[in-house]
C-alpha cells in the first residue's frame, strides 16, 4: 500500500505528521512526502522542515493525504500539482486533505458537487470550488475524505484505517498511538470556543494568514 | 521563550510535532529540535526525519519536551543526555515528557517521588526510577508534566501553554489548530478499548518495541 502525502513550502506540520503517524501503521505500508519542487521542504512555523519526494516518484497512490498550510492560495494555480492530484485520483482509493488542502482539491476540480470541509476560515471559501461546505471534523463523499484544521488530520487517518481495514485495526492503532483526547478547554471549534476567543484567533489568522480565499476571490460590490 | 524538543534516531514524529505546533504559537517563541547526535534525525516510522540541533545550543530552555519514541531504552545510559537535561530542568519553567520520554526524565532522575505517566506499555516502568506511575493523559507534578503516548503531547502542549499564558490564550491556540477531537472509536485507552484489542496491541508492542523497560530490569525469580 502506497500513500502519499503531499507538502509545500509553507505546509503546517501537524497536517502532514498526524496522518503520517497513523498511516504509517497500515499493514505493508510506505508512506511518502512529495511536492512539486521536492527535497526539503519547511513548514509554516520555523525550525521544522520534512524531505519530500518528487510527485512523479508516486504516481498511483493507494492513499493521496493534502496538507494544509499558510500558503496553500498561492498552489491554487499550480498546474503540475493540480495535474498530479487528479491522475492520482482516477486510482486512488482514498483521496485525502487536511485543513486548507481542501482548496487544492477544490482547484484540481475533485470537490464539484461534494459535501467538503476544511479550516473554519476557509470554510465558506468550499464553494468558489463547486463544493458545499460541511462544518464537521471529518467528511466523506465517495472516494473524498476531508478534514477540519491541522490536527483533524488523526481523525481522518483514522477513519481511512477503519475503512481499508475494519473497526478492530483503526482501535489497536489508536490505543497504539493513545488517541485519548483531553485538552485543558473545549475551546476546538467555533462553535465550542468563547465568542471572545473566536474573535481574536480571526484576528490573528487575518493577520497572519491573510484574508480568507473567498474574501479575496468575490468581486467588491 | 526558548523551548527544546529533545529527539534521538527512533524518536516518534507525532511525540515530537504535537508539542511543536502548539508551543510554536506561544508569543516570542523559538522552538528548537536537539539531539545528543545532531543532524538530521530519524523518526521510528521510515520516511520522517527532522533536522535537530546540538544540544549545548541550548542549553537554558523555558520549556524542555522529551519525544518518546522506539528506541528510547537505548539512551537510558546516556550520561551526556542526561547531564543536559538535569541541567535544563534547573532553569527551565516546564520540563516535560511525552510517550517513553518520561523514562529519560525518570533515568535522569528528575520523576524521583514524584507522579507521572507515559505510554500505557511502559507505566509500571516508572516505579524504577522513584516515580509513583499514573495512568492520566496528562501529570503535573512540580515543574514537571509527563504526558500518555503519542498524540497525548498535544494536549500536555496545551496546559503547558495554559500555565504560561492563561485560558483564553490556550482556548485560542486550541481553535486554531482546530482540537476538536472526534475518533471514529473510543478505544485510545487501556481503559476504553476492547479487551482483545489491548491483547493484540500488547503483542504488535512487544514484537514491534520490544520488553518493557520493567520486563527488562526485574531481576528473574
Amino acid at each position: 500500500m502506497d500513500v502519499a502525502i503531499l507538502v509545500y513550502d509553507g505546509f503546517t506540520a501537524l497536517d502532514a505528521t498526524g496522518p503520517f503517524e497513523v498511516l504509517s501503521r497500515l499493514p505493508d505500508v510506505r508512506v511518502r512526502f512529495v511536492a512539486g519542487t521536492p527535497g526539503m521542504t519547511p513548514a509554516d512555523q520555523p525550525g521544522f522542515a520534512l524531505e519530500a519526494a518528487p510527485l512523479e516518484s508516486m504516481d498511483r497512490p493507494d492513499v493521496v493525504v493534502v496538507a494544509g498550510g499558510s500558503t496553500t492560495q498561492r498552489l491554487l494555480g499550480d498546474d503540475a500539482l493540480l495535474t498530479w492530484l487528479r491522475r492520482a485520483h482516477e486510482t486512488s482509493r482514498w483521496t485525502t486533505s487536511v485543513c486548507t488542502g481542501s482548496l487544492l482539491l477544490g482547484a484540481a476540480g475533485l470537490l464539484e458537487g461534494r459535501r467538503a470541509t476544511t479550516h473554519w476560515y476557509e470554510l465558506e471559501s468550499l464553494r468558489g470550488f463547486g463544493a458545499e461546505p460541511v462544518s464537521e471534523r471529518v467528511v466523506e463523499d465517495g472516494r473524498i475524505m476531508t478534514a477540519a484544521g491541522v490536527s483533524s488530520g488523526i481523525d481522518m487517518a483514522l477513519h481511512v484505517v477503519d475503512r481499508l481495514e475494519g473497526a478492530a485495526y483503526a482501535q489497536a492503532v489508536q490505543l497504539g498511538i493513545e488517541y485519548d483526547p483531553q485538552p485543558p478547554h473545549d475551546a476546538g471549534s467555533v462553535g465550542k470556543a468563547p465568542v471572545e476567543v473566536v474573535r481574536l484567533m480571526t484576528d490573528v489568522m487575518r493577520r497572519s494568514y491573510g484574508p480568507s480565499w473567498a474574501e479575496l476571490t468575490t468581486p467588491a460590490t
